[in-house]
């Protein structure tokens, strides 16, 4: 799913804007989608596609059918110096993560750390962009979700919880933040939905049938379940995002989450938490810079190991030569055909 | 490692005046040994008997040796309303980590939630223990603990990170807390250790040769390394741990961390990081609770799964029933010569 070949490489720039007035021509407000819009494409600009602007055909029949509200009014409670919790509104999640995130950055650079829980909202994407976020401005930052239940408890055949992803990053001194960001599930959704569109069949050992056997399907995925990462740890790690994102903020829990796939009567009432730490208030940041570089080195002294990010740094390096992103033929014809019925011109 | 047949129970009261009187005849202070006494006793209580009390002749060699400073005085430094830096002063891991749990609490209970880093510590022992204290004040907690190098990075052959554990809990109402709690290695060290006394062989999967060759003989892990956890994203949360425990507190970093196992010269200089959120603070704990329930039924429409923690729960209520703890003969004879040679009665 990373073969990019046919078209060529669309400018960061054009690219937002396409997928902005798509968004808008789809019920979206200006400028809620724009921050859709950025954030979609900085997954692309960051070789995660399935999380970019392939996306955008699902989010425009959500907003045509008013499944989402949009301009949405996301209120936020100040539950303490160091706690706000986000009702989203059923807004975007894109949208909603990132006012989410942002409070917690303010909460953070005035007391030093913060949480933030955010409850009625959507599917916001790869959590990459919202941890990096947090990591531009220097501090340290964990990000959850929850998600519509595809994972089987460790020991059970039925879906009970989201993939759950959970995602962290931490500065360095030259940009490239560490960015670990992964689904509790052994497999994320997004890889998932791919493989079953691109006809490819699952590894072994991610996905069960409704009886608890093995399948590699990833159509069936659907009348059976994920597996929980690395079996009991991956599903205790998911039941920890389940408390922190469901339980903790008001948010859907477990089946009172629902698919933005299947379910096209209501929002998906998902919840996400973020946790944001003042790295200058732990030590100066010249130190941790300093620190963080101690521990890069140990790591690089096992030959061929990567950071956690350096994949999608390499990404980024890449997009910045090549001027741009290049796209699938499957992607461009999606996009182009989604355009025409919204009337919008592509930017190929 | 978990046949406890041949001798009488022995009350949670006598086993841990008996830990407490070791540990001063090793020569620890008599307030800081009640804390390290109290927490292995824990261990022991839940089942967790490689946490509990079979580590005194370990921690007692390295108070002999002068290796911990105590009492140990941990400078508390203010750095924010939410964030705290604790310097352990090489004092006793348990000790510390109790000191600096307890501040995290402290702290969330005025601003909602707070961050805590603990630096020039020693290992502390099961994570449970400390993330249970959190909930049992009705806050949700996260903890975190660097150590000494063990564990392969994903694509690598050197052991690099520790086995970096990470735990989180939950409170419910009936107080049988959520307790997360694992090691981002694709085993724990505490583990390896038990079963290379025992000569049990591990699984596959779980450890290396210095060639990258898989090995199932833990004598060798010292020589090889252990696989993370789940491979790529294990990696990606064990150098999470070292950097939020490691790097942002000022402790050891990778090979900083000292084995308390092989070096006999200096202080582990491991670090923690824990993180306390006042659910009260987010909605009434009474709605909390509820919502928790909703989450555990949804789990348990799931046959013959079990809750992360519940498995603690159980031998908690076993060890009630038996009025104490029970050991197997190999701990029982390892503390009979460890308090003859102390001058210290047993309590069998």
């Amino acid at each position: 799913m990373n073969e990019h070949t046919n078209t060529q490489a669309i400018t960061l720039d054009r690219l937002t804007a396409f997928a902005v007035e798509v968004l808008i021509a789809a019920g979206a407000d200006r400028v809620q989608a724009g921050d859709v819009g950025n954030i979609l494409v900085w997954n692309n600009a960051f070789g995660r596609h399935n999380q970019g602007v392939w996306r955008l055909p699902l989010l425009c029949k959500r907003l045509s059918a008013g499944l989402f509200q949009c301009p949405c009014n996301p209120r936020i409670d100040d539950r303490a110096p160091a706690v706000a919790l986000v009702d989203g509104d059923n807004g975007m999640g894109h949208y909603v993560g990132r006012v989410a995130v942002d409070e917690a950055i303010e909460r953070a650079a005035k007391v030093g750390a913060a949480a933030v829980g955010v409850c009625n909202s959507n599917f916001l994407g790869a959590l990459g962009y919202y941890v990096q976020r947090i990591a531009e401005r220097g501090m340290l930052g964990l990000a959850m979700s929850n998600s519509f239940p595809k994972v089987a408890p460790h020991g059970g055949a039925k879906p009970v919880l989201g993939t759950n992803p959970l995602a962290f990053a931490a500065p360095r001194r030259n940009g490239k933040s560490v960015i670990v960001d992964l689904a509790t599930a052994a497999s994320a959704g997004s890889d998932i939905t791919k493989a079953a569109e691109l006809g490819e069949a699952l590894p072994e050992g991610i996905a069960i049938d409704r009886d608890g056997r093995p399948i590699t399907d990833p159509a069936k995925v659907n009348e059976g379940a994920l597996l929980p990462l690395g079996g009991p740890k991956g599903y205790a790690l998911g039941l920890m995002v389940e408390i922190l994102c469901g339980v903790a903020t008001g948010a859907g829990i477990s089946h009172g989450v629902r698919s933005m796939y299947r379910d096209f009567e209501r929002g998906g009432d998902s919840g996400h938490f973020f946790v944001a730490i003042d790295t200058g208030v732990l030590m100066p940041l010249d130190m941790f810079y300093e620190r963080m570089e101690l521990l890069v080195d140990a790591i690089r002294d096992c030959e061929g190991v990567m950071l956690p990010g350096e994949g999608r740094w390499r990404a980024h390096a890449q997009t910045e030569a090549a001027g741009g992103v290049e796209f699938d033929e499957a992607t461009t014809d999606a996009l182009t055909r989604l355009a025409g019925s919204h009337g919008v011109a592509t930017p190929w």
